[in-house]
């Protein structure tokens, strides 16, 4: 038989699968032995038969009255009697916390009996009608479906009433007499018999049943499911539903609830920290009705009750070994522990919070790599708004805030239209664009601006997905902006504020790491754990002003782990650069390496008429005096980043543009031909001369040739190589000639030739032949002896495919899975990413972009045929990754499991990189240890 | 040890891969005691270790020694002696066929010693001293690398002055006496040590081992290399060497050479065929120097060596059991074999004896099928010259002719500049494009023309692999042209014949399939075979004329074939067809269904107004209406097509072009605004009104907006379906609305969804609900009942990668190998055949198109993981293949190894599918019996 039920008494914490995260830590607490008020567990098994069978599986009526009937034989209560009546909440519970996604009814097992019980027993009859009262609102909504605001209508009514009769406006809810109540309850259940046809349930296991049935539907609401998908949460799992004893801190003075931190969760300062609001229910605090008082104050309060919800907490660090939140109430000098979890915190306190405990011995620095994520340090690199706080709090005060989709920090004036946008960054203005939401007509304006910032859509919506994309600052979903483009104006409801009216051209600050929205022009500072990470503890202080200590600790904390991981981690770290500033800066960052020194970036700016000159040549000798005139730039080009590398390996990639990105623009070309023409034909004067009309035309013939449907899938990498004698051999002979210049001045450089877009071992072998022949002219002439090593991308699938092939002409593979994703998904990232993505993601074909993580089951299974087929035949084969996903934590953990040698990333990511592939190395587990 | 020598007693026919096929089938003939001049064969290993290691392996001179004694002791003869004298020829023989890429030297053997005995011995000085002659020149040229013309040249000068002597202009090489060729061994002596430093080697054996070097090195040469990446032989196997005891067919009337058939290898007429030269050695037959006899003539001259031949032949067919082709010599009446090998043929000959063998009863019918290709049958499929033979035999005579690079029969006026082919076919004319060479610029002249004719290049050159792309006939390498655009003349210049010129605007006609060019138009005639096979005998006779007896035997042939490869194949042959017509004819040449009815193509045309609509609509509504004017016309559509194929599947493929197929050009738009806006601006009347001029700026933006750097990998297929909402419910419902009305007129329809481009599950998964969704209300409301599977496209590498899961949501797969190839290689075929394929066909980057004949490493290595794995997941799955490769006979073997359900291929092919499909399950021979 399954066992659908389980006493707090009988489960543990390790059993989130089955008992949800709540449940699972109530019953660790209860075997802790703290004050857990008596209650159980319903499985998350039940949960997914349910909605399987659309009801409840036989045994779980069955089981559930078994676990009432002992429950009211502890508690020495019974559900629904006058005398002593049991009151339980019914919660929902799943695995992964989905905040404000489901449903809770408090109060369960009132009735117009038990109601007069409750009074008596509290002394309180204005308090036993208002949880009746509550019981109603909250069942009548969440389990029958009442729409909220026909309950609230119906309490503002009263509220009214009251205040009429105090011959006044209308008062606050606490003003309700007993008897405004009772009356209210009456409202109420006229409310409810009119809505749906009968009366309020009078049978509390009626109220039960039902409410646990709402808890299971209310996995699968629309806003669920979405929620799910946008946070990568399985939709299959389901919820537990907990049943817990009522208990109360709203019985007066000596009543209250609360909330509270082992550690201080902003900056992890250690020391307890919380707030608490007396007479309260745990509704109160989260709503911020009142002001709280600190956990000083309840120990002046009720010191007794604030020694032992010290003592529970550090009880329950020591045994999470980690920061844990709680939420406890105090029932008339009672303490009850009714939730703990392990905290969530900002990436500073995490930071913080691991290397405390390890110096308390509470964990291991392998585990510390486990409390921190690259993630968390990437965020931690972002350039920051300075968020000293002013003296009354204010200046640092946000407006508003949103989700935050895309991190940085943006200052800008307000525009609300693209083209606005466009216009105003060709002036050189910055600017923030504000729209209701985005669609693809906003591109233009979205590249053109600072930020972006939207009232509506989430971490998946149009905005967010190309903001990301193109790396913009953004915020998504402040859904207290109200966009008004015709008026011109953005104006902002936070609820119990006046709202604020912006204008097009007030100036405002956004904050994409936590999604807050500050007017004016919030000061930007580099992150100081950049500063230093690069260049040391003084680059911290900034103008010689002394280093606070949680900077310092901060700081001290990152750089320790980080040093951690270096021991730790198999994968070696290295930098995509292409110059000799960002290589310096990738080695300060910890880089040990260029992993990809992109070629195609040197032959823009001046060298694109040599470039084109190329490519366009009608004749050998026209080709080969623009060869002979590269040739000294990409000396120079390599000689700075080989030096600035000396002794690290430097892989220099040959050149691999699309075609098109060296040509004029066909379209603009076309264009002004034509317009010449017709002006001439007009009779009028002609803005071009007659050569420059000619030279035109001849381009614009030679583009029609070269024309290509498809770019991305043309005459690019080797095969531009292959086509263009010479090209190749010119870029290689710029290397070596680099490297025997920096030999003869006593450096030491380690160039690597890398060729791109291989399909067929064939392709590799030609170039490969003709690298070596370049090598061997160079070096012997030069009398230094330089060996090379000649390597490939794989970023086609075929080269995955045909890898044991491909390792016979390789002495290195790295992996190029941007492209690689492109060709295995069919997709342009160009193109989709802003066509496509917000709709894939929105109805789960895609739950991240797989140019953001790398899609294991397709790309992933290439790179790991790739790895392991290439092996075979070459065991020493040395195999990375340059894409962009070598710094994305995720894909980092999948490329340590696949076995590659190394990752390369942006400079700016390496110390991200460096600490995801200690955190890989150091554990099997998912990469994220909150969801 | 190694043996490295065998001798032509030791050998056999199968051991071709070590022998060469000549020395296999030398020993092959010696074992069935047929008179082959004793001899033997060094093995092709030997040559690989030569190759390897750039020396003889040291046993391999021992074992020519002990095999030159051994031969000398069977004849009788001493090498080098003066009396009986041994004379061998060596000759390369290759495990393939490669005419004229490999060397051969005769009379090695002789020096000044041996050349007088072998004088006393023929008692024929002149024959003695001509041979000495021809062993310098040969062993000259080939072995010691002189330039074949030094000794031409001076073996002209004799011929000129023996003329000068008689008095007369310069003589034949026959006419020279035996002091002349005296005087001329000493020239070519001369040359020898002028050009090498040393003397004519006197030493036989060091002779023997220098040639026996030579043909080794033969195998390296650049053309061997390239011919082999062209013919697609492994570049690794290596020659063997044939060392023969000489016999002379040159030693006056009662000597001669021949190479006979043992039937007609034209048309496959039973019956010995050949031709034989009196008093001639092997290279004047083939030299053609003079006109030969019949086999008949020899019957007359030597009618007992004729009676040895026939034997020889007959006993060589039994023993083939196929047609032979042999070359043989009589040495002063005395009949010896030289070579035999399994006849090539054409495809008509082809088909035609493998029926009349199966008739004797040699082989059987799988065997039968074995001996005939689908390329065969697909060349006898196309439209072809009427070549009625004229009384003089000239009206069919060809011009000249090049290498049969794009199968078909053109007819056009000669045009030698792209530009003019446009124009010309602008005005409606029919020409072909005359050109040296074609490179990318000549790309709308090859649109243009009917055909393409080259006088350089191969079947890797641009206009070989450009034309096979675009379908259109084409001939290149025809040497003996001179093709001068300036002025505008092409000359013929044929050995032997006054120079013909032709000129632009002159009629000529190519023939794809033979490399024929003709003068003037030779009339087309569709093919019999083609109209047999569709619309039986009485087709074939045409206007009324009696069918004759060698195409009524063809025609029988063919079809009895392909009947027997229905009976045997597992393989279903579909066909791809838009249209009723198509979809009847496909039927009619035995198309088991419809594999793919594109339903693109219905949307061109009157209707892309309607398709520019929904996907530029501004709102729901326009589209809508777009959306239902579309459902009546595609309900038509595919009422049509599934009407034609009552009762057979046909498997409709939802909407899959790349959006811009649809739209507008951008740059053509671009420039009519601009164009327009500049005229106005200008103060000069505009061409658009302004209603026009807007609309048109509009257009363009959305353009803009909608605009993709890389089409094929956009919004394409399932992308577009899920971003237009509506689209592909109508197209569904078009297709059930047409099943329902044709099952109301008491027809069986059998319609399949098909949906493309699918790269994940879960884009099938809502499309799959959609569509049943339709399906249920259509035919719910009708009262009738249709099963519609719904299957997908597989043709992105995700979509292989995770054919496990996509199969739980389809009924059906089918491999769109097209696209699959594209993404797969990262090669957009639109433009990289164009640019980039006869630079990859000619480095060997590419041996054949992955365009024509699939990729099994990469692509086809695709279709096999998702073929294992989809059917693990669903082992009923069906399975099948619609892109072109469908078609091709070597990818169908694949796909019948890889266990596909289905090919679908265009409906001309569908006959060769069945032949291929039928072959390759009775076989798993390679696809081709000659190389």
């Amino acid at each position: 038989m399954t066992t659908y039920v389980y006493d707090f008494t009988q489960g543990d914490k390790d059993r989130a699968d089955l008992l949800g995260g709540k449940g699972a830590n109530l019953a660790e607490m209860t075997r802790l032995g703290l004050p857990v008020p008596p209650g159980f567990t319903i499985t998350t098994e039940a949960c997914r038969e349910y909605l399987a069978q659309g009801d409840e599986p036989g045994e779980l009526r069955v089981q559930v009255t078994t676990a009432l009937r002992h429950l009211e034989d502890k508690v020495g209560r019974r559900l629904g009697t006058r005398r002593d009546p049991l009151l339980v909440s019914v919660r929902s519970g799943a695995r992964f916390s989905m905040p404000g996604m489901m449903e809770t009814v408090l109060n369960v097992g009132l009735n117009d009996e038990s109601v007069q019980g409750l009074a008596e027993e509290a002394s309180d009859e204005r308090f036993a009608w208002d949880s009746y009262r509550r019981l109603i609102q909250m069942f009548g909504a969440t389990v029958l479906g009442i729409p909220a605001d026909v309950f609230s209508s119906a309490l503002d009514d009263a509220m009214t009433t009251r205040g009429r009769a105090a011959g006044d406006g209308p008062v606050a809810d606490v003003d309700l007499t007993a008897q405004d109540l009772r009356e209210l309850v009456a409202t109420y259940r006229g409310i409810v018999r009119e809505r749906t046809g009968r009366d309020f349930p009078q049978d509390p296991r009626e109220q039960l049943d039902l409410a646990i049935r709402a808890v299971f539907d209310s996995w699968n609401t629309d806003r669920a499911r979405l929620y799910r998908r946008r946070e990568r949460i399985p939709q299959d799992l389901g919820t537990a539903v907990n049943v817990v004893t009522m208990v109360f801190g709203n019985l007066g003075d000596t009543s209250g609830t609360g909330v509270a931190f082992t550690r201080d969760p902003a900056t992890g300062a250690p020391g307890a920290y919380g707030d608490y609001l007396q007479n309260a229910q745990g509704e109160d605090v989260v709503a911020g009705i009142r002001n709280t008082l600190s956990l000083d104050d309840l120990h002046r309060i009720d010191p007794l009750s604030h020694q032992q919800l010290l003592q529970a907490m550090r009880r329950l660090e020591t045994h999470y070994r980690d920061l844990c939140d709680v939420e406890f109430t105090v029932e008339r000098g009672h303490l009850w522990m009714l939730q703990t979890r392990v905290g969530k915190r900002t990436p500073a306190a995490a930071f913080r919070i691991a290397t405390a405990l390890v110096d308390e011995q509470l964990i291991t620095e392998d585990e510390a790599l486990q409390r921190v994520t690259g993630e968390q340090l990437a965020s931690l690199l972002f350039p920051q708004f300075a968020t000293e706080p002013s003296d009354d709090g204010a200046a640092s005060r946000a407006l508003t805030s949103g989700m935050a989709a895309s991190p940085g920090a943006a200052v800008g004036t307000i525009v609300l239209r693209s083209e606005d946008a466009v216009a105003a960054a060709g002036r050189g203005e910055r600017v923030i664009l504000v729209r209701r939401e985005t669609n693809p007509d906003d591109l233009g304006g979205m590249i053109a601006a600072q930020g972006i910032l939207t009232a509506r859509g989430g971490k998946t919506s149009h905005a967010a997905v190309v903001a990301r994309g193109m790396g913009r600052t953004c915020v998504v979903g402040a859904e207290e902006l109200d966009v008004d483009e015709d008026a011109g104006t953005v104006t902002v409801r936070a609820s119990g504020r006046e709202p604020t009216v912006l204008h097009a051209g007030d100036e405002i600050s956004i904050d994409g790491s936590t999604g807050e929205v500050f007017l004016g022009a919030v000061p930007v500072v580099s992150s100081p754990v950049e500063r230093y990470l690069e260049e040391g503890l003084d680059a911290v202080s900034g103008d010689g002003a002394a280093v606070d200590d949680e900077t310092l600790s901060l700081v001290r904390s990152v750089d320790r782990l980080l040093r951690h991981a270096d021991e730790r981690r198999r994968l070696r770290v290295k930098a995509n650069a292409d110059v000799p500033d960002d290589a310096a800066r990738a080695r300060r960052l910890g880089a040990q390496g260029i992993g990809l020194a992109r070629t195609e970036h040197m032959f823009l700016g001046e060298r694109r008429g040599l470039v084109e000159q190329i490519v366009l040549a009608d004749d050998v000798t026209e080709r080969d005096i623009a060869l002979d005139r590269l040739l000294p730039l990409q000396r120079d080009d390599f000689s700075g980043l080989l030096d600035a590398m000396d002794g690290l390996p430097v892989t220099i990639r040959l050149l691999d543009p699309p075609l098109h990105e060296f040509l004029p623009d066909h379209t603009e070309l076309a264009v002004r031909v034509a317009v010449e023409r017709s002006r001439r034909e007009g009779g009028g004067p002609g803005e071009l001369s007659d050569d420059e009309l000619a030279a035109d035309e001849k381009k614009l013939a030679a583009l029609e040739r070269l024309h290509e449907a498809n770019p991305m899938l043309g005459v690019r990498g080797v095969r531009l190589g292959l086509l263009v004698p010479g090209l190749f051999a010119m870029q290689v002979r710029a290397v070596v000639e680099a490297a025997v210049g920096l030999v003869r001045d006593g450096k030491d450089p380690r160039p690597e030739i890398m060729v791109p877009l291989v399909g067929s071992v064939r392709e590799l072998q030609i170039v490969r032949d003709e690298v070596e022949s370049v090598v061997r002219g160079v070096t012997e002439l030069a009398g230094v002896d330089l060996t090379i090593p000649v390597g490939t991308m794989i970023e086609l699938p075929r080269a995955a495919l045909t890898a044991h092939r491909i390792a016979t002409e390789a002495d290195f593979f790295s992996f190029g899975t941007n492209d690689l994703t492109q060709t295995t998904w069919g997709f342009s990232r160009d193109d989709v990413e802003r066509t496509l993505f917000s709709t894939y993601l929105d109805n789960g074909v895609l739950t991240i972009s797989p140019f953001e993580t790398i899609d294991a089951d397709g790309v992933g299974r290439l790179v790991r045929i790739a790895v392991e087929e290439s092996r075979t035949t070459k065991p020493g084969l040395e195999l990375g990754v340059c894409g962009e996903h070598g710094g994305d934590p995720e894909s980092i953990r999948f490329f340590h499991d696949a076995g590659l040698d190394y990752v390369s990333c942006s400079p700016f990511r390496v110390p991200v990189a460096r600490l995801e592939a200690g955190r890989a190395a150091t554990t099997d587990a998912p990469s994220s240890s909150s969801r």
